[in-house]
């Protein structure tokens, strides 16, 4: 019989235990959205490759405009004009100038843009320049947004359409990333219905964790692998769990509510396996447990909806993104409790709230009731030595 | 030629302008995690459909052990057991109690568990109760998670993994979703490549804002279909708009950076359709334009990638959820500004900053830099009227 362990002890242990990476694999840029990067991406050139106006206007040697105005323009030569797309067949001297659109190669020889505005055509090929401009002015320089060599993406950060755009901005466009992990989802429990089944007889509930884990798992990065429905027989288990392990990364079973489905998954995983912790000090989610089967981890997770739920997100979740050396940050947001909780079973607990312009309301509900979670932005924390949230209090929400 | 207009003036005008929803379409359980709900959803029986004990122990009437103890324990008749799935094959009279695992069906008569820890087998079909149990004790009764006829989701939700745990529950394996809006993304421009090509020309740019704003079409529920690039030729970009307006529900089109590829976008728009506005009282992002070509929504993106990016998430985003008849609230987080930002454009303005523990740090870049946005979580926005922020005032981030 093992000890029931502290949360931090239990989420210290998988992550010392399983260190595990997936392999990586290229994809097209239009496939890798929400993927997490492999490598590190560094520019292999500048960008942009050519120093370029940010205005229409005309390109200029910025000293021929010192001290102009508008009664004595600065009258220069028109040497031609720069199209879209196209570098300048020409470079600037002293007193000439050039035609270049927004987003245009300045011509060699020049260092300034003169806005249309301040400029004036007086035919014959000679422009008038009513307003001086500063060395630089209204140009982005070669290399002013990545300069080659720089590194612009870190390996595991999780790729956003704004990093599509850099990353096309660069020319990468097969970009490594790490695999999905897979992840076996089973449900057990001689109750446990097909989420299909239609008519329920009495004493039958249909599987509520095995669809929303496996939903759960692709939102986190997974490529979840739905096992179905085991019953609690021993022998069944055993059969599912070897199937299950040889097939993913990692493997969920949940439900088997009565205490004799709970330790026959665990008296099962110490055979097969090594057992690494039966029951953590966590309100709800007490009856947790984790094993390793051939290397890989297995979790156990309670049967009650809400309880798998928190579990997912304190255990399985993070165990997913350092398969794929993911920054894993819980997305929160600070708000003040609207109620008084009390809490003092002497382990942790979490309890799910809906969120209300910086207010957090608990979501009160019995444990293991699915609509506590459907009305639910996310959870609170409360640790294992405090009598509870007083009423106003600051809370931190972890967000689902 | 229109005149410049607000930010608000424009969402206002393109949520009156384009009240267009998208079809619905049945999808199974598995796939429609991030889909938006097509109606609401009323559970058609109660959750759970009969009542069951919290806890492994004795069914009991709680009437019967009113007044036992430790000291004086309750004698009751073990009438039976019920098994996990299954329904009791027997009712309880007076003095009767019957074993229930957790999760297990009530047996008919009775009101409350008594835990295994506060009983006692004696043997003989004897079951002796140490503490007295009040009514309900320990048990979920039928309907306490949801009632028939009850609205457990609401139409326009977005559907998370805890909601597919709700359909589970309730049986709904076909579930009604909005179809994602078909969203044509063209990029012009005749300096503009694509993000393919290995070695660019002075003066050529790789295309980041089509494969950028394609993906962004993905990630808010819409179905990107990317048109290529388009040069800056009026007769080109004609075929190309109706081609895209034809195939699409809304037409993304972007580039055509100098004055006169932005004006052939007008020009040619008023022609085909209907030009609404062109030109944003907004830093950065002046250069929008939005027209109505068959009835759909098309709009003109900036060709700099950071005000393509903001322009996407302030007026496009939204109306692909008004499409969806989604939740449009924006992402946000409270914070602090890190140092002081001027603004006195008599212009709205959006300033990418990182989130650093409650701080927004300004990211600054020359406008039009994909890098400004590569290190930034959101952006906030200073109102028109305003002198800027100052250093040390709350904010609020809009989260990309």
């Amino acid at each position: 019989m093992l000890n029931v362990i502290s949360l931090e002890q239990a989420q210290a242990m998988l992550k010392e235990k399983f260190q595990i990476k997936t392999d990586t694999e290229l994809l097209e840029l239009s496939d890798c959205a929400g993927r997490t990067l492999a490598e590190d991406i560094e520019s292999a050139e500048f960008v942009p490759d050519f120093s370029r106006s940010t205005v229409d206007g005309y390109a200029v040697r910025a000293a021929d405009t010192f001290g102009c105005s508008e009664a004595i323009p600065a009258m220069l030569k028109l040497k031609g004009e720069v199209l879209m797309g196209q570098s300048a067949a020409f470079s600037l001297g002293a007193g000439e100038c050039a035609a270049v659109p927004t987003g245009g190669a300045l011509p060699a020889g020049a260092d300034a843009m003169v806005m249309l505005e301040y400029a004036e055509d007086f035919g014959g090929g000679t422009i008038a320049v009513q307003k001086p401009s500063a060395p630089g002015a209204h140009i982005i320089f070669r290399g002013d947004d990545v300069k080659a060599g720089q590194k612009v993406l870190k390996r595991g950060c999780q790729i956003q359409p704004k990093d599509i755009g850099a990353l096309a901005a660069m020319g990468v466009c097969r970009v490594p990333v790490f695999k999905k992990p897979k992840v076996a989802v089973l449900s057990t429990g001689n109750e446990i219905v097909s989420a299909e089944t239609k008519c329920l007889s009495v004493g039958q509930m249909r599987d509520v964790n095995g669809p929303m884990l496996a939903s759960a798992v692709a939102s986190a990065g997974g490529e979840p692998l739905y096992f179905g429905i085991v019953k609690d027989e021993p022998e069944l288990l055993k059969k599912a769990l070897i199937e299950a392990s040889s097939a993913a990364d990692m493997v969920l079973i949940s439900g088997g509510s009565s205490v004799g489905a709970r330790d026959a998954a665990a008296l099962v995983l110490g055979e097969l396996g090594k057992l690494l912790f039966h029951g953590l000090a966590l309100k709800p989610g007490k009856p947790t447990l984790a094993a390793e089967l051939g290397g890989k981890p297995v979790l156990g997770l309670p049967g009650h909806p809400v309880a798998a739920y928190f579990i997912f997100s304190l255990l399985v979740r993070p165990l997913l993104f350092s398969m794929l050396c993911a920054e894993s940050q819980p997305r929160t947001l600070a708000a003040v409790c609207q109620t008084a909780i009390p809490s003092n079973h002497g382990r942790e607990e979490c309890v799910a709230v809906r969120c209300e312009n910086g207010v957090a309301v608990p979501v009160i509900g019995k444990s293991g009731l699915i609509t506590t979670l459907a009305g639910a932005d996310g959870y609170i924390r409360i640790p294992r030595d405090a009598e509870g949230i007083a009423r106003g209090e600051s809370v931190t929400v972890y967000l689902f």
